[in-house]
């Protein structure tokens, strides 16, 4: 039996990866002062037809629950933090810069970068309109691929706007119901042929073809562009009015970041969505609101494809399973004394590993080894000395058990 | 609209007390050199359906999938593991010790202490049947408590043997097929009336009723408390025949955690499994285990219900969400400086926060202030000099923005 189709297995290796990507989007996102918030894996179906694009609602794992409710589990999380927001919106002071890390699902066609089973960072901040706001989130998305060891050699910003769009239809008289189809057709226009983009665009693809080969460029761009540059961040980004992005709820800067090599999907993409909190909650109350999610699989494969950000993963993966100490127990007679020293070293924190059951010495030096320990301490004939043999240097001396403790507070620092 | 029955939202309160929970668990997890690995949130039915007990499937929420799947929300974490196991057993040298830590769901009438999503930590040792497995699983549940505050005053450990149970069946001449049955009446009979355990029971109930009353001890089980009273932690355990576990697939020593007032619900529960992973496998090679699981929700109601404990929690939670240093910008031509100073000093990993638009200098402070900021930078007139004010002592002192690095790397050291 085996995980489901699109679904993955975190073996070890595999979770200390996670972990690592996990952490450095926390630790970038704190630095910008964001906080972490989640909400539940499961939802009302509702949430979701109310107010996301028709793309994402084809591929729900959706379902009737034993409670004749209709559910779902969450493809992505901007309408639960419409919801939360709606909610609570009054025990915080405005803007909130709020961070989630968690699962998302898909119903869709296994492929290389999407999966049925993903993770993702969200980031948002809401309550402010400011173009500032704006800079702030494509600085912080810039900001966590930095910290990875990505460059503006690897990755990509690709920027637009889609009140240019908006702007742009309704100068061409182009009814507003209309407008949602036509973003979409321009949004996938670069995975389509263009006879069949230019077939669903109608008159329209004239005018279209000319912005998305010139840029479709504005002075709110501008603007934001400038203000990454005062960041040392503008290198990472450029202008591109193909960028649309296929959820309705956008109104106003969108980006998407992609491998400058262009052979994956996005790694990110997010931007403005000014109506969607209040429309969801039936609000008086106006909730401007800007943000970006990153997926972990795209961001997996720019990792391990670069060779600095791919040894400094697999740095973390290693120092996130090796031990600190391995315990030998050279005599059975010996056991109750080192699995004292065991109680005792675990508890000031250092990482412990020992053998269950009788061992040859060797063997256990050999365990020690695979375990990556700093130090092996051996309980036999010299007790009440101990031997502590440092892995590294080879080096061993003989030590008072009641002194371990002190002579290990000086030489050996804790795994973390 | 509001989250589904059972699930939960978590606001950054309650997001950084789960963190807290959670770092916990890894902390003291890793010192046990446990490593920590990972399965889908969704798995075929038939994973749950062929070796759990009957309480677990009549509360999954399965469904058919988009593509006729049958398919289930993890309601524990055990069969999955089973199935990695099975497929990988051969990477790995054994005994493993793995961790993992993650959430489940159970469709079930909400009460106290019991919601349809919770997280779990879950620690197994695979590979090894001598008992000195079980004592050191014992003991880093134990552990994982202590580390939270909680002591041998809040918390007790009830510890079993199923094979005292089917020994005695097997005494009593009951056939094989009826002991998962008996078992469960048993298991259940603390929160029966006797007189429906009595009837259920039959002709056993008067030797169970003894048995119950009497403890159940055995040579096993002494040795088990001896390896724990070595460790300094036999003041945590009892032996108490009356914890069966639900469960089917246990073997061996079961134990569930309690708070000794009686209150709640079990905190943890586990116990050893011989047999399931080789059943599940279909595999020749026998692969022995013994785990627990614990839940977030009791937990937490424990550490929010003891003083010390949850002040621990409350700091933790502080912590987390406070940043280093507010940039007050006094002037807006100031801006772009403050700017370039907030990328540098995120860049050094502080956590830094500044006003969007222009505000009044007295509100900044208080936003300050109110993110629990360690220090304040203003950016104004004395430019190029800023003001630096350490907001718990109130002291303020002019420096060069040249010089502010430096300064800063002596008198703050970093958010963690």
């Amino acid at each position: 039996m085996q995980a489901l189709p699109g679904f993955r297995d975190f073996l070890p290796d595999d979770c200390a990866a996670r972990n690592y990507i996990f952490s450095r989007w926390r630790e970038v996102a704190r630095r910008y002062g964001f906080v972490e918030w989640d909400g539940p894996i499961l939802e009302p179906t509702e949430l979701y037809t109310k107010k996301s694009g028709a793309e994402i609602v084809g591929q729900l794992f959706n379902f009737t629950d034993k409670g004749e409710r209709e559910v779902a589990l969450r493809p992505e999380l901007t309408p639960t933090l419409a919801r939360v927001i709606a909610a609570h919106e009054r025990e915080f002071k405005k803007p909130l810069k709020w961070f989630s890390i968690g699962r998302f699902f898909r119903h869709e066609k296994q492929q290389r970068g999407r999966l049925r089973e993903h993770f993702q960072l969200n980031c948002d901040i809401v309550g402010e309109t400011a173009l500032a706001a704006d800079i702030e989130l494509v600085a912080l998305c810039i900001d966590v691929l930095r910290a990875f060891g990505l460059t503006e050699k690897d990755v990509v910003v690709r920027i637009s706007d889609r009140e240019f769009w908006t702007d742009f239809l309704q100068q061409k008289g182009v009814p507003s119901d209309r407008w949602d189809e036509l973003l979409q057709v321009i949004d996938k226009s670069e995975r389509e042929s263009p006879e069949n983009t230019r077939a669903k665009l109608g008159k329209l693809a004239d005018p279209v073809f000319v912005i998305l080969r010139d840029g479709g460029k504005s002075e709110k761009l501008e603007r934001l562009v400038d203000g990454l540059r005062a960041l040392g961040l503008a290198d990472f980004v450029t202008v591109d009015a193909g960028i649309v992005r296929g959820l309705a709820y956008y109104t106003g800067i969108v980006f998407e970041v992609f491998d400058r090599a262009g052979k994956l999907r996005a790694i990110a993409g997010g931007g403005r969505y000014d109506n969607l909190i209040q429309q969801l909650s039936d609000s008086a109350v106006s909730m401007p609101a800007v943000g970006f999610a990153m997926g972990d699989v795209v961001l997996g494969e720019m990792i391990r494809e670069h060779g600095s950000p791919r040894e400094k993963m697999q740095q973390a993966i290693t120092a996130e399973q090796k031990i600190d100490i391995y315990i030998v127990i050279a005599k059975e007679e010996r056991r109750p004394d080192a699995l004292a020293h065991v109680q005792t070293l675990r508890d000031k924190g250092y990482r412990i590993d020992y053998p269950f059951t009788s061992e040859k010495v060797a063997r256990q030096f050999q365990t020690a080894e695979q375990l990556s320990a700093r130090l092996a301490i051996l309980f036999g004939d010299e007790w009440p000395q101990v031997a502590v043999k440092d892995l590294t240097t080879g080096e061993q001396q003989l030590i008072s058990n009641q002194e371990l403790l002190a002579y290990l507070a000086r030489s050996l620092s804790l795994s973390s």
